[in-house]
């Protein structure tokens, strides 16, 4: 497999150079004949697909693997209108975000440029593969990816669209790459290709996460879990803190910006709980002491395991905490990191809680669920960051480039 | 070894948890109460100092490293002066760098918080202890050090007087740790503090560089090799590039952001290289088959290794190519990512030159040595990244933070 690899990152870096100072105009026509294409070829793209779900139901995968699996005429639309979206986006590059002459006369700005190769490795969905390379193209990236055994079919037939795209915009084809090598091992070579991978992103689950921390040797952004609290503090307005809860907990269960865990304050624990129980029917709590005299039978006791669980499901685990420090204190112990929300009407705690809790994003009386790429106006996001270096929070297509000093002088050397 | 690292652990991040949130007043009274009590206690951090000192004498270290490793009264009066100066700097915590407000109402906006423990594992020099210390407290961090064998005494003393500093300003003692495990082992495990250590930074040469990328996983920044280029292009002012070519190599040749490998075009090479030789008396060339023919016994023939070391010493690689893309194709292949220079006074290929060339910064008629964050007008570095996320080129205080969203609605739910 290492003479494959090789040979592909020779191809894919010889790419990336051509697109980093590709224009925008010719970038945007990939995009487009991409989106084309995709629509054109749904029929190839769909024969493809189903062979991928054939395979995945006859090895007995579960219903929600097989749902991401499958695609139609409607997914395969909005592929084509993510790309179309993307087309719209401002081009990052180039973009000078400082300047400044010194006072030896050096002229010095900071110049956003891509990141050169954007290496992407994702589980089951194939329409990252047309949302990921529409991100990285726009932003000046060539796309290395490496979709999952399950998909092979549907992302060569997608890869193969969008090489002929590239192509009709005279762009290499190569700024797309689907490494097909669908092995375990393969993914951990594609994920040691120092020198050829300037960034890694993940896209998928704890198992995927942990290989890359134990694996990789190129760089990475970590798209990791949301273990989200929602805090209700005692001067919470509490018809919007039940409205806030049950829209964090429910409008979307298996996605990381979902709730987690809900922790009130003991002066209002015992109205509220027993209100927060009666509007999530379908959410099974499991709670602390406190929580389980409260709420009886509907709330079991929660081992310390729950409160550090991404349950990605309808369950929630739920304390009475005392104080906002108490709040502070949980959400440090258990929190990953990601978003993290207070429900109050008391500006000092709002503005303690923002501070001191350590997260890429902090909420106060508002859902969880608005942390994310599309909501927060980025038109599009290849993940969402819970690490501190590089990127925080929702990536859009600024965080796929990185910045270069350049110094314009008329002879300056250093005394 | 492990369990005084986990006492260490809990230690340091309840620290970072207070200066993260302490005021700019009280950041800068311990700096400059540091700065008081490095020159009150100069005489115990010199009695310190020999015992390093005599022990890298006993143990036969080269003359540069005792250079390095010993201190005196006016190096101890630079490193207050440092601190100082860092007390001058504008905060970086808590500055909005982005903020709108979303249709539906939110606000949101983007703010700088401390990354938290930050991790400086550096070789011989004790000004690193208090360089690193001021850099990191300023932009809100607490400092986890990890100082080289040959050092531990004089940092030691330098760290005591530091702890003592913080406490005088109403801050903790542990925001500054050094980890006095001066084995290999104790650095290897000082790298895997996986959620402890928020960003880790090495000072120092090659083979610690390798330690990190092969054992740590925490994150890090790379201050990595400058393998740095002068092109003197064929539309060059000659006077001009003699100059900007002695500067870079030999200013100081053992630092990174110096020169170490000379591209000149073919229509000038005859004219220029026996100028530049002459230029450079003490510097040892060696070049390709073209450069040796014009400059004869002066130069010997470079090996591909040549063109690919960073020397760090009198010596100077030297090619001649035959046009800008063969200088760029050169530079492509043997660039560490660090400073490249042009010096032309044709436009086009200036522009083309800082376009296409990948690296942190690049110049046009200027010195390598600028690349700096002193001369970019930072006020201090931490160090100058060599890598493409996070931070690249010459890391300030900024560089030392990271940012959170913050998200303001009332009531917002997602729909």
């Amino acid at each position: 497999m290492r003479s494959d690899l090789d040979d592909l990152a020779v191809r894919i870096r010889a790419a990336a150079r051509v697109v980093a100072t590709a224009s925008t105009a010719h970038k945007n026509a990939a995009l487009i004949a991409a989106a084309v294409g995709l629509e054109a070829n749904a029929d190839a793209i769909l024969t493809a697909n189903r062979l991928d779900v054939q395979a995945a139901t006859a090895g007995g995968s579960t219903a929600a693997v097989i749902d991401r699996l499958t695609l139609n005429r409607a997914k395969i639309s909005g592929m084509a209108a993510g790309l179309r979206d993307v087309a719209q986006l401002d081009d990052p590059v180039s973009i000078v975000t400082r300047g400044f002459r010194r006072p030896n006369g050096l002229n010095i700005r900071q110049v956003r440029v891509p990141l050169g190769v954007v290496g992407i490795i994702y589980e089951n969905r194939p329409n990252v593969t047309s949302d990921a390379f529409g991100l990285c193209l726009k932003s000046g990236n060539a796309a290395y990816l490496r979709g999952s055994s399950g998909a092979i079919n549907s992302n060569l037939a997608i890869v193969a669209v969008l090489r002929e795209a590239l192509q009709t915009a005279d762009l290499p084809a190569d700024s797309v790459i689907l490494f097909d090598d669908i092995t375990r091992e393969g993914a951990v070579a594609f994920m040691q290709q120092r020198g050829v991978i300037d960034c890694l992103i993940p896209r998928g689950g704890r198992s995927l996460i942990e290989s890359i921390l134990a694996n990789a040797t190129v760089p990475y952004v970590i798209d990791g879990d949301g273990n989200c609290h929602v805090y209700v503090d005692a001067a919470a307005d509490l018809a919007m803190a039940i409205a806030i809860v049950v829209n964090a907990k429910t409008h979307r269960t298996s996605v990381c910006n979902a709730a987690e865990s809900l922790l009130v304050h003991s002066s209002i624990a015992a109205t509220f709980l027993p209100m927060a129980a009666a509007a999530m029917p379908g959410v099974e709590l499991v709670g602390d002491d406190r929580a389980v005299a409260i709420l009886g039978s509907r709330c079991q006791p929660a081992t310390e395991e729950d409160f550090a669980t991404e349950f990605l499901d309808s369950k929630m685990s739920v304390a009475v905490v005392d104080d906002l420090d108490s709040a502070i204190d949980h959400i440090r112990r258990y929190s990953t990191g990601h978003s993290e929300a207070i429900v109050t009407n008391d500006l000092a705690a709002a503005n303690r809680f923002t501070t001191e809790v350590d997260a890429a994003a902090v909420l106060v009386n508002a859902s969880t669920r608005f942390v994310d790429g599309g909501e927060f106006g980025f038109g599009a996001e290849i993940g969402i960051s819970t690490q501190k270096l590089h990127a925080r929070g929702p990536m859009g297509l600024v965080e796929l480039t990185t910045q270069k000093y350049i110094v314009e002088g008329n002879g300056q050397i250093r005394s």
